[in-house]
């Protein structure tokens, strides 16, 4: 968007910077390890010049004032989980890392809520809820993200099909302006018809319009029983044709999981554990949760009918002991790694889909997989048509793999266009994704965004060069 | 916010105009019913030059274009429901009537959506889905709105409490921008972090962005049985309190709500038909659904056990029968329309505050009743923190009700303020409701909204006068 010139970092910046945190939560230049230049996927790095752990509010307040003043651009980072360089300082300047502000400040019982700093990451919530009798819905597989990454890229995760996404489980949010100025954008409450939705535009920005520095959660009551079904399909099509109709059945899932064969293999090697069954080329893992067994067990017993008696189920195995659910979770929260760690190189596509093309898509990627002759493993949240799909360098050199990637993303995305779908499920448009983003929507919506970017950001000071700029 | 000089329609306009719709879908001026001049509570009118009924994208595409160039404003209209004067046309200019517009276009079930126009009325999408086994949640009590305007307002309804509200049941809209383009927000996916969100940005806009044109819905499988508890308390306070300990024991109801005596007396009244019990203070009315009874009953019987032995209901009537079901919930149906009919005129509030704050906030509601000798019956969403609070004119001359009426809301807003609530929690602020507005939220998120408003409609053409203009 519109051109802005940073100042360089100086020396007076670095002291006056130094001033505003603890002396051992300020890193300069080559003190900042080299982790922080990059974010999970890795595929674009940036230097920063200095990076402030905060730990609080008012730590921010300083920082965003004095970098607004003097033009100097500011990143925000977790745990750096990332997969589309979001996280990553393009111009150099500040990164404001968040992972020490940290605390879980309040469960309130009598409103469902849990209100947190955005360093909190995405387990600790899961391990401070669940015995208390609670549930925090969004599932996504990486558990170490923290939760202000998981409202920044609205993360969704495989429990969306029946709960939604973080933009779902978010009542509040007290968030820093890059002016400076604190704001809190909605309140402990259910319902909300109070002018524009400012907090809804803050969750997904990816730390373009504002600096998350508390969440107020919504709970709901812990399903008590969960129970979950491996079906073995001797095709990938017929497995990914089940879906469509596991929907049609009304049987209310949670999740509906798809896999292919070689991924289970991928995670078997990575983890040097067995699964549970390998013998057929897909896979379905489908769950239900409820309050009871009986509650759970009319809909269970449905989808099995459905799978063995219409869609050619090759076997259902439930997976109810503690053992099987270990091992089969497990593999499934190591798919990501596994695959990364199977090639030299990855980068991903993360689109999402109208769940009745994802049959039609996977056999889309099969046939590109041929015709560039290059690996293209995936697995997806079938169940929301969000798939996850990579693009492995494996022995290609550089050049090759970079030719054929920008060949095969652009096929990507215009297909999941064609089939009305949009480019990020789940892991944003960060820096990575910004092309097919306006691919997808078109000139028009790119323009009201980055109208609504100068609006909240008119000094271009957060974030620069990701989503829309 | 900005000052904005219109033209007033002329004769060369009017020719014009008339060629965009049918003859008979052309209303000039006085041909115009006073209908049409105000919303459901009336309390601000405006006289439209011209209102035209639209039956398609491009007319409306068409209209916009041509007001936007000669700088005429317009205001959207479904049915009217409205109460804070969102589709009152203050500028007059043209009214887009869009309740022609009224075609159930597809209802897909493999992805689980409707898509609709926006015209719909909210009963006909129930009549629609609910015979082929789908759901659509949200439960506004005023069931002739259009679903138009239920998305323009955010409206939540009775079963927000499990559900959540109309932007949660939205995924996808098709939009006229106030320049003439045709935008798709959002598709029929379920995950979306692709950039900004503008589709959740148009929802609860009060047509203040653009214009609905289409709308995706997303449905689930119906709940097959559902049952009520009618609880009745002594006091008022009783009943109130009871509300937050009920979400404390995690039963997870799909509505609370409660209501005095006095409400109930009203709208037996107006709808000649008894209520099974009307001898308490005050009553709650719990609701569960499930797939079936054995599902429901484990819930509700520790939701009556929790009432009679912890909280001090005098009973717990089971609402099973459709008998029983058809005379409860038509009196809670009719509880808007029997307080007007009690009174002169009124005006209502409809904030939304923490659950655990609603006993507080009603009994605050009570003493501004004998503060200012005047009567505020009200009833509410207690299970979502949303109350409809109504201060009745009853014999008091104009200018008395109006100077009470302005002392008693700003003291209400500001309560709310202080007990960390909103101002809607889904009426929308309309016309009505914008100082308020800005009292609770202040002066800088204003000027964002207002930011957001220039991005979209650089000229002020739609809707000029509303939300924060």
């Amino acid at each position: 968007m519109k051109e802005v010139k940073y100042n360089k970092i100086n020396q007076e910046d670095l002291a006056y910077l130094k001033t505003l945190v603890d002396e051992e939560n300020f890193l300069c230049s080559d003190e900042i390890s080299e982790d922080f230049h990059k974010d999970e996927l890795g595929t674009v790095s940036g230097k920063p010049d200095v990076m402030l752990y905060v730990k609080n509010t008012m730590e921010i307040v300083n920082i965003m004032k004095y970098a607004n003043e003097h033009l100097i651009p500011v990143v925000v980072r977790g745990s750096g989980t990332g997969l589309v360089g979001s996280c990553v300082p393009l111009f150099g300047g500040i990164i404001i890392n968040t992972s020490k502000m940290n605390r879980i400040i309040e469960l309130d019982e009598a409103n469902l809520t849990l209100t947190v700093e955005p360093g909190v990451l995405l387990m600790e919530i899961y391990d401070y809820v669940e015995p208390r009798g609670y549930f925090y819905a969004p599932d996504p597989g990486e558990k170490s993200a923290t939760i202000g990454g998981n409202i920044a890229t609205n993360a969704g995760g495989m429990r969306a099909v029946k709960y939604g996404v973080t933009r779902d489980w978010v009542r509040a949010l007290e968030v820093v302006l890059p002016n400076g100025d604190v704001e809190w954008l909605g309140r402990k409450v259910v319902k909300d018809s109070t002018g524009y939705p400012l907090k809804q535009l803050m969750i997904g920005s990816e730390g373009t319009l504002g600096i998350i520095t508390k969440a107020i959660l919504r709970l709901e009551p812990k399903p008590v029983e969960s129970i979950s079904l491996l079906v073995p399909f001797k095709t990938e099509e017929e497995g990914l044709n089940a879906v469509p109709e596991i929907i049609k059945a009304k049987v209310a899932p949670t999740a509906i999981e798809f896999f292919e064969r070689k991924t289970i293999l991928f995670a078997e090697e990575y983890l040097g554990k067995k699964f549970p069954d390998t013998k057929s080329d897909s896979y379905i893992l489908l769950t239900f949760e409820g309050k009871n067994k009986t509650e759970l067990q009319a809909n269970y017993q449905t989808a099995a009918d459905v799978c063995l008696e219409k869609l050619g189920a090759i076997d259902v195995f439930i997976v109810d002991t503690d053992e099987r659910k270990e091992s089969v979770w497990k593999a499934r929260g190591a798919f990501l790694e596994a695959i990364k760690a199977s090639t030299t190189q990855m980068d991903e596509c993360d689109v999402v889909v109208p769940r009745s093309e994802i049959a039609n898509y996977i056999k889309f990627t099969y046939e590109l997989a041929k015709k560039y002759q290059i690996r293209i493993p995936s697995f997806g949240h079938a169940g929301d048509g969000n798939l996850h799909i990579y693009i492995c360098k494996d022995t290609y050199s550089d050049e090759i793999f970079k030719n054929k990637l920008s060949a095969i993303f652009d096929e990507m995305y215009q297909k999941a266009k064609e089939v009305g779908g949009l480019v990020s499920g789940e892991h944003g448009i960060g820096y990575a994704k910004k092309n097919y983003m306006k691919q997808v929507l078109g000139e028009n919506q790119i323009k009201l965004m980055q109208g609504i970017k100068s609006v909240f950001d008119p000094n271009c000071i957060l974030n620069p060069g990701k989503v829309i700029d």
